[in-house]
């Protein structure tokens, strides 16, 4: 199914399906931080979102705007992270199946969480073959409409609503950063925000181990990761055709961070803060923290995409 | 100095005077927390104050309280932990010297904190006489007044600001929990809670290891903690002479929480909610999951006193 390329208005439309279902995450400040980046910073707390992550706004602005006979016959994604279960409640609040192809090594707790919301589970090998031919099968057998956890319009318009919240919160933001993997997220807070406040600067923040997007707009044309290496597992997939005209329209500049300075960053946040942060949404904190561009003095809006971490397995106490 | 016994008008007092210093704390609530104890959760999240913790209010209090000329010759604790942080900083905003007896063996990153709100630390033997010996001189060098962690008057008064305003934000709470160590934090609470609010019931929680406001409250008379043992280590000190009287007139019961409970309640908070709680502030969630006491169906508000805590040294993740 081909959808249109989405734009603000779409954006607006996402942000009144889905707030019924949607938490209204709150925005949060912090003077030490404030005072170590010399800047007035404005975190808008996806982590408090529903699943843990900004990804259950796109999920629930896809399976909601389907008609009743689309959605009946189910959705379904390839993920094993925060989008798999973002649909899979989704789903379970719209009363219809989701069908979620697992690579088979994925963490029992992914699993048990995305069963725990009632859907269906497909293992496949662990490869984007595997994956892709796995999913292929089962879009075929249920007749479910595929849901991308980046690419498709319905979800980067929802995903824009976390940056539309942000802007009606916070007058007069002179930037904004926000994380990019396949840029669902980044997409959709730039519609948001040259849509809201034409004024305020997008600036995207990836890992300098998965730096697609930062070679793509370099580049004019998408440079898919070739075996990305971070520990912001939720930044490991590539641009798609839909985002990366939007992110090249819109976005001022992407700035790569370290491994060190992401960690740093996470631990800033949970330490100062008092908030639980994954490592994925600590890349913005890091670029401040790093001084990647220079914004001191500036109001600045920075997305924390998500919550999810594994408790056991900490990045600052791996050897 | 002697002060009267603090009452409700005390408390409310309080609350004018440190309302220009504290911030006024989210009330947060959980869905999957409360289906895990089929009641209704809300938490007054004390972790996001300033220096961390809830201690920020009752020195607080005490410290603007002082005439100028008492002010003048600056306060004094001794402390290793939130109250001496808290102190520190509430004399810094006063612009008076704040004098502060540590334990020599007390962490670095305590020390830095309390030495980085401006305060003189005095190192001494970390044994209760040692402590009391060395603060002893230090007033009497200084001229200082000493504040007391939990039994002065000021201090209950200040701690109880949180339930007042956790009361003021949710209305037709059944019961309010609170953790008792030195048991500051709950007879302000009780007071302010029977103040405002009278039907509403007061339950402590004190872990298993620490039970000496149990004890206390079994006895009728203060049993001071021998060699208490508990990951909870703000919770450590005994009731005194004022906090005492209060929590036994107030207080429908304590209930006591092992160290598992409180490191499941702590990873459950940490896990579902994305805030990050010290040992302390677990102890009533571990007393609710444990379920010490039936609650079910009930509107309860929970205190979650602070959220400072080593991120290398996760209670879960020690032998």
């Amino acid at each position: 199914m081909m959808r249109a390329l989405p734009d603000f208005d779409s954006v607006r439309e996402a942000a009144q399906h889905i707030a019924p279902h949607v938490h209204r995450t709150p925005v949060l400040t912090c003077s030490s931080l404030d005072r170590m980046v010399n800047a007035e910073l404005y975190f808008k707390c996806e982590n408090f979102q529903k699943v843990g992550a900004f990804k259950f706004r796109g999920a629930c602005n896809a399976v909601f705007h389907f008609s009743q006979e689309e959605a009946s016959r189910g959705v379904g994604t390839h993920s094993s992270g925060n989008h798999a279960a973002a649909l899979a409640l989704a789903a379970r609040l719209r009363g219809v199946q989701a069908f979620i192809v697992m690579p088979r090594d994925a963490s029992k707790v992914k699993k048990a969480a995305v069963a725990g919301y009632g859907a269906q589970i497909f293992p496949c090998e662990p490869t984007e073959a595997g994956r892709e031919e796995r999913m292929a099968e089962v879009l075929k057998e249920t007749g479910a409409t595929f849901i991308h956890p980046s690419n498709d319009p319905l979800v980067i318009a929802g995903q824009g609503t976390a940056g539309l919240e942000l802007l009606e919160e916070v007058s007069d933001l002179d930037v904004v950063l926000a994380p990019v993997g396949g840029g669902g997220l980044l997409s959709g807070t730039a519609l948001a925000v040259a849509g809201l406040s034409p004024d305020t600067r997008i600036i995207g923040a990836e890992p300098e181990g998965a730096d697609d997007a930062y070679r793509s707009l370099q580049e004019g044309r998408i440079i898919p990761s070739i075996n990305p290496q971070t520990v912001a597992d939720g930044l490991l997939t590539s641009l798609g055709d839909n985002t990366f005209p939007i992110i090249r329209e819109h976005v001022e500049q992407i700035v790569t961070v370290s491994e060190e300075e992401i960690i740093a960053g996470m631990r800033h946040v949970w330490e100062r803060m008092k908030i639980v942060i994954e490592p994925s949404a600590a890349v913005p904190v890091g670029a401040l923290l790093g001084r990647k561009v220079d914004l001191s003095g500036l109001r600045i809006g920075v997305i924390l995409s998500g919550g999810n971490v594994d408790l056991d397995k900490l990045p600052w106490s791996q050897g």
